[in-house]
């Protein structure tokens, strides 16, 4: 199967991630579809997934499969793994890390677009300040839960870590590091980790 | 527990609608925030979710627990629901229409905040016009597809039904039934249940 992904996308780098770990690396062939922007259309893409987002999976039928949760959740059943924990109160505590993080994610790159593609003369302020709010209210929550992370990285622990990655990759002068010490110690020891080491956004 | 939620969300929808098809209504609490839009802040929301994101829901413990698809997938394992199948094919195949249909509502969204939020002189025409192309190609896709929808609805078919109703509640003038009449005679069918019947937006 292929995974559609691009190397700045935080989303496709979540699967990738998911593959090393699952060691899926002979099954899943990466593709770069080439440019995917809020503004830009790309046929192949579209014709795999309707809404033209990165990830997208291509199964060996050739139909495509996302957003990412799904993928990596898909990922994870084909390659055995316990990145979604069967026990219960273990699911969704991952489930729960995942969406928080992915929120992360969603808000970081929506305030991209705003700052990096939208025309100057076109940017909103009050919007602007409202997603770093979001943002920091959300990696101070973070901060508090970092002690009771699983030390077995679920779904949940690996977002985390490609949410503070992509901070780091697009808002590096906003520094989280100083404010969140627990959080930066986390991070550094979860770098350790091939999987993320060799998907670093670039 | 309570489910934090708005009328006009479809994301709240969905799981108001999760609510009822569960029969959970006795056990589920629907509380209104207040005002949530890109540019508000709401600090009971973010007491629970620090992105300040609907739906949130609101565990005994006094834990949160979202985005919309975790918590679907929560209130269907504490009601005993198929709603999310235990076959894996089944399994996919319903997480991946609920994507799909997420992400029309995301999309959606994400342009009724353009249009009717952000100050008119801040549009981006480049950005609206993409945005509608999702929309119309994963409508077609939906067209193509809903042959196959399950008869006993899962959160895909259920989910895709709250993206038909937000169309028709924030941009009834796009009409979609013309076009995809096939959708059209579904969702009619789909609208004599009762979770959806009771869940309209406002």
């Amino acid at each position: 199967m292929k995974l559609i992904s691009l190397p700045a996308s935080p989303f496709a780098r979540k699967a990738r991630v998911v593959v090393i770990e699952l060691g899926l690396q002979n099954r899943v062939e990466i593709v770069d579809p080439g440019v995917v922007t809020p503004v830009s259309n790309n046929e192949g893409l579209n014709d795999i997934n309707p809404l033209g987002m990165i990830p997208s999976l291509v199964l060996d039928s050739g139909e495509g499969l996302y957003d990412s949760p799904v993928i990596c959740e898909y990922l994870n059943h084909i390659g055995g793994g316990s990145l979604f924990p069967d026990n219960i109160d273990a699911r969704f505590k991952a489930l729960q890390l995942q969406a928080l993080a992915d929120g992360i994610m969603d808000v970081s790159v929506a305030l991209r677009y705003e700052l990096a593609m939208r025309p100057a003369e076109l940017h909103w302020q009050a919007f602007i300040d409202n997603q770093a709010e979001k943002i920091e209210r959300s990696l101070a929550q973070l901060e508090q839960q970092c002690d009771e992370f699983s030390r077995e990285p679920t779904i949940g622990e690996l977002t985390v870590a490609c949410a503070l990655g992509y901070r780091d990759f697009r808002f590096a002068e906003a520094d989280w590091r100083e404010v969140h010490p627990k959080l930066a110690k986390w991070f550094e020891s979860m770098m350790g980790r091939e999987s993320l080491s060799l998907t670093v956004p670039i």
